[in-house]
């Protein structure tokens, strides 16, 4: 049996998710398709962690075990003539058996991208979330190291998280500008589901001055979903890389 | 009356090209209905040219006349409102009325894309064509100056042009490299059905060696479409700037 590594990229805007779900089209769903057409067996594939509905992968990890003897470079051509164009498997690697897409994770870095001009490009606007409000960037960026360090998380994540550990360790995060894109980058050991969402929220409400950056370490003490900012749309997150 | 000049950017890919037709989606009858809520009377929209279905425009140019007064800021904003986002008003300026925006067009500038690394990124594959086979990058960028200059086009357009007088001047054309995109740019003073998107495909066939740069002097003169390469697909054409 070989363990096959796979990197991949799509556009989150038509699928509900990364995980297969009866009925629903997902990334996972067609992966697994694809991979069983090619193989012509029966797979597991297993996914670095899920992304929401109409959210975006660069660099999704993803492993499969096969029976197969086709090597990594026809494997790749193989699956993406079988997928659909808006996902695109960007690297196969044999790994060792004991590699596994998500317990082998040590870290992942997450975009949130915002639009701050007032018209948004047609060919950006399935990737970005446009916020108009005036702010102020510079104490924006500021009190995105609020959250750089080893928290408890249940304040900025889905209210519904099964998940009892929310302690997650925050390696890096601030913002970037590329023009009208001002992106928000964040790298850490895990993400509870809407975190990056929740955190980029926050962080535009401390921007318009609706809270403080003085505020966040209450907020995380206090455990409480509702002292948050809101959770920003799915379409502007982007999974960049899943480091191992 | 004033007279407005509105410059506009669109995804091409689900629109059956610019100009109004019956029953179909077009920019022109998408514009134009904005615009007829906006002012709420009717309106002649006029476009710089058509763009043909799946082309793409980053700065179209249109000119519209209106009894409103409301300014320019206004009508941005409103139209903006009205239009799906896959079309934007990027500038709406008041010019002298007798500025029209096909006949006062001095030149033009579209760039066809080519992606050529083996896999298409999911983000650009609605705006770029992949060509994998090998080819001379360099022999293909210097074969476009034989385009430069003032020529004769019918060889290069499609065989349905009903225009009498296929003479059209080319500024400037070149190839030049972004990562994996490839971007063929060509300035002229008018662009016949197709025209843009047979140079592009000829210059193609002459990177892969199967036609030769000293080739195209008797193509031109022949007048024969069938000489030429072929026609790339619409959707790695991108309507630049118009320039008055």
């Amino acid at each position: 049996m070989r363990n096959l590594k796979l990197t991949l990229a799509y556009d989150g805007t038509d699928f509900h998710g990364w995980q297969i779900q009866p009925q629903l089209r997902t990334v996972q769903g067609d992966l697994k398709c694809a991979l069983e057409k090619l193989f012509n067996h029966e797979v597991n594939v297993t996914g670095s962690g899920r992304t929401d509905a109409g959210v975006h992968a660069h660099g999704q990890v993803a492993s499969v075990e096969t029976f197969r003897t086709m090597d990594t470079d026809a494997v790749l051509r193989g699956v993406n003539a079988l997928l659909p164009l808006e996902v695109r498997v960007l690297l196969v690697e044999e790994v060792s058996p004991d590699f596994h897409a998500r317990r082998s994770a040590r870290s992942k870095t997450y975009e949130y991208h915002v639009w701050r001009s007032p018209i948004v490009s047609p060919f950006q606007v399935r990737y970005v979330y446009p916020f108009r409000y005036p702010l102020d960037e510079k104490s924006t960026d500021c009190a995105s190291k609020y959250f750089v360090g080893t928290h408890d998380f249940t304040s900025f994540c889905a209210t519904s998280t099964q998940i009892e550990d929310r302690t997650r360790t925050i390696f890096e995060a601030y913002w970037d500008r590329a023009d009208a894109k001002w992106v928000f980058r964040i790298r850490g050991n895990g993400f509870l589901q809407y975190m990056v969402r929740t955190i980029a929220g926050t962080l535009l409400e401390i921007g318009r001055g609706r809270l403080t950056p003085e505020q966040l370490p209450g907020i995380f003490a206090a455990r409480d979903r509702r002292l948050a900012g809101p959770s920003l749309p799915a379409h502007g997150l982007h999974l960049m890389e899943v480091q191992y």
